[in-house]
């Protein structure tokens, strides 16, 4: 089996979550199994040790286990980027709108580097709007965001395109179309 | 350097946060270093690979980074323990006390079986609520506490003895006394 069905087969699929009409894609069940977990970071590793990347940058919160295990795999640091007032040190924010009202996420002003490449890690890309808020965020601090890399992509909710628009490489390990 | 001494050194302190007159240890520049990141896993990796350990804990958020870099480099799956309302499947949650009013930390149900040996992770044990209360969910499930990891330890303001009371062993890389 391929890696992409491997990991799909163990993310849970929780209908009308957490509304109705959506199915969410719970990847809890795939990062509590030791082969999944393994697999998931494995295969990053795989993609991103032959790239020149300086540090990896995660979205809290579920994107801190995966991008926090990416880190330590590729010997590299980590970078937290965290909803508003959770970092204790000067930050720069980003807002960003959300379907109903705005959301911002922060970054430690020297968290990045002028010319550092940012690999910039989240679990699962739907509209894109907090990955791509990441990626500027990096970029207001002269970082340059190599790629967004997430486990799964929802490709028919628009995420995606939204990055390929906003000029950002992304991967992901798998997909689920018709979300 | 002993390894405490260097875990010490890239921390950054920083004063009167979240107010005045306390001392924030701010663990984003241990991990922003990639030095300072393997060594913080290889040290809970050197102390956990001889334990018979079944699942790696963690303690949303900064938990999730650590925890999910040593579940990895275990082998082992990860848990994420949660705040109220994050978990999409059906959850346990246990409600602890804070300085003015209760908090809630939640698990999925399935998240640990019956006898399992569990290790907790956080970055940073102060009061010790809410590692307590992630302890308490895990043996709600029927799950052992193995452990409960930190990087930091600040023993001077109670959580040491709190989980000692408790009936919780547990480890710190480092400790900042005096906090």
């Amino acid at each position: 089996m391929a890696a992409a069905d491997i990991l799909k087969s163990k993310i849970r699929s929780i209908p009308d979550f957490p509304k109705k009409g959506i199915i969410f894609r719970d990847i809890t069940t795939l990062i509590h199994d030791r082969e999944g977990l393994r697999l998931v970071v494995d295969e990053l590793v795989k993609r991103y040790s032959p790239m020149e990347i300086d540090i990896v940058a995660g979205l809290e919160a579920r994107g801190f286990i995966i991008g926090g295990a990416l880190a330590y795999a590729l010997g590299k640091g980590f970078v937290p980027l965290r909803k508003a007032g959770k970092l204790p040190y000067k930050t720069e924010q980003y807002e960003y709108q959300l379907e109903y009202g705005t959301d911002r996420v922060e970054i430690h002003v020297d968290a990045v580097r002028e010319g550092e490449r940012v690999l910039l890690v989240d679990d699962l890309l739907a509209t894109g709007g907090t990955s791509i808020a990441g990626a500027r965020l990096i970029e207001k601090l002269g970082g340059r965001v190599v790629e967004i890399a997430f486990i799964v992509d929802l490709p028919d909710v628009g995420g995606r395109k939204a990055l390929r628009e906003a000029g950002y490489p992304m991967f992901a390990l798998c997909e689920f179309e018709g979300d």
